[in-house]
């Protein structure tokens, strides 16, 4: 149903964008469009179309959801700082029913989060029923920066990427479909970006001196991010490389990946689980 | 700043849909447009002009709430059974980012809620700092369905209100603003949408044969509404009437209310917490 050829894509966002077709992150390009061939007007006005497709889909998800259906959808956004997560839960959630959302930003453990495994924290914010959830960061920080600065020592993190999929795999069998998008800026973009951030009195509050410092070890987070897509890739859960030079073309891509996902479980409008009929026939005679 | 007069309306909405102005909810016209005079076109355009500086508010909240301010939004939605309060959260919530919102509906509680005090659950999901929280039934639930049934003694619930009253002035007191909106739907359009919701299989899942039942109750409800308006508005935390045969119309006073909420905030962009012009020179020198 999703493999059909879509407007202004020669290939479906699913395949061009996947780890497996992209190649290593080191040599992606963050100004490409893979898999699409329209430019900005075009892309903007199609994410509008296909975003009613998506609140659509996503009615039905929630409406199977409240009639006792267990599935949900979880995206999962990464990315380099001011690489546009953020931007993502905004233009690509907002074209959604919030009601149908749940979302967590994941950001430097508590001290209670601490306390526990690092998957405690991400198994309390994962998706209800019927819902679509968007982790702004999530378990992969634990083999990202805690891999780059060795938060951990390595004999603990190089253990995560196996825990990791165990983890997704157990989410999977009990009905949630896991997106995973890594998104890619460039170092030069990266540059434009936090230079922004400090000429705009009402950016200051985006900006974080620590984004710098991170800049410094940005190959050591290229690896970190190669070795996630090596070993936690599964055709159940795939990895996808999301070019985000073109803010317009990341929110598209990852509205398609959504659509995608989405139209894979063949929702149908739930049954009636009362007699139509009787309920007809008391609307009519109530006063 | 909120009292000037606005495009279509000829009175703020804050007060022309305040209860104190509108008069008993037994003698309200949910067909009625208090204080706009502008039709369905107009409304919707409207809408989304008006939509847009909610979301720029809504941004600089969050952005203060990022800088340490723990100032933050709560709007009530209560009414009959297909008021629309789920389209206000779609359609007025619509507007925002998702990441500023906090978004909770309450409907009957489990049984680990009654294990509590009823404010429990409310304490639990109350918006962080910079959000907006919006609440699809709430505690008042407590004095609504709970008063009008008698789930409770009376000497339960009567007591109540007043410690509602509590709660909502400890919440006043620690940075949080408070809207209320009952949403008022006609005993007629009440009665059309539950015959659509019948017509149409993709509506089948919003339909509760209880909500017939509850029709029986509807002059008590009344009653109990009036009781909460009578015994728990506040200045601080004042209940408005939204009339709501007009979708278009409840959406938008919504979307003013809380409008005329932010504003009244005096936001502005948080100080860099940090030294520009050094952080500007670093930048420079990055490679």
């Amino acid at each position: 149903m999703s493999r059909h050829r879509k407007p202004g894509w020669n290939e479906p966002a699913v395949e061009a964008l996947r780890v497996t077709a992209t190649g290593p992150i080191a040599e992606f390009d963050a100004e490409s469009t893979p898999g699409f061939d329209g430019d900005k007007a075009f892309g903007e006005t199609l994410l509008a179309e296909r975003g009613e497709v998506l609140a659509d889909l996503q009615e039905l998800l929630y409406a199977n959801g409240r009639a006792g259906d267990n599935r949900s959808v979880l995206l999962v956004l990464q990315g380099m700082d001011t690489a546009g997560k953020g931007g993502i839960v905004r233009h690509v959630g907002g074209l959604l029913d919030p009601q149908g959302l749940a979302i967590k930003g994941f950001g430097k453990p508590t001290a209670e989060e601490l306390e526990h495994d690092f998957l405690w924290r991400i198994h309390r914010a994962l998706p209800p029923a019927g819902r679509i959830g968007i982790f702004d960061r999530s378990h992969y920080e634990d083999v990202l920066p805690v891999r780059v600065h060795n938060l951990v020592p390595e004999s603990e993190w190089s253990g995560r990427y196996e825990l990791i999929n165990r983890f997704e795999r157990e989410l999977i069998e009990s009905g949630t479909t896991i997106i995973k998008c890594a998104l890619v800026v460039s170092k030069d973009e990266q540059r434009v970006r936090l230079t922004e951030r400090l000429d705009r009195p009402d950016k200051y509050w985006k900006y974080n001196p620590g984004d710098i410092d991170e800049r410094g070890f940005w190959d050591d987070y290229l690896q970190a991010y190669q070795a996630i897509f090596d070993k936690t890739d599964q055709d159940a859960a795939p990895w996808h490389l999301i070019p985000a030079n073109k803010k317009w073309f990341a929110r598209l891509a990852v509205c398609e990946l959504l659509i995608d996902a989405l139209e894979k479980l063949e929702l149908d409008w739930p049954e009636a689980d009362f007699d139509v009929e009787a309920e007809r026939a008391r609307v009519a005679a109530m006063d």
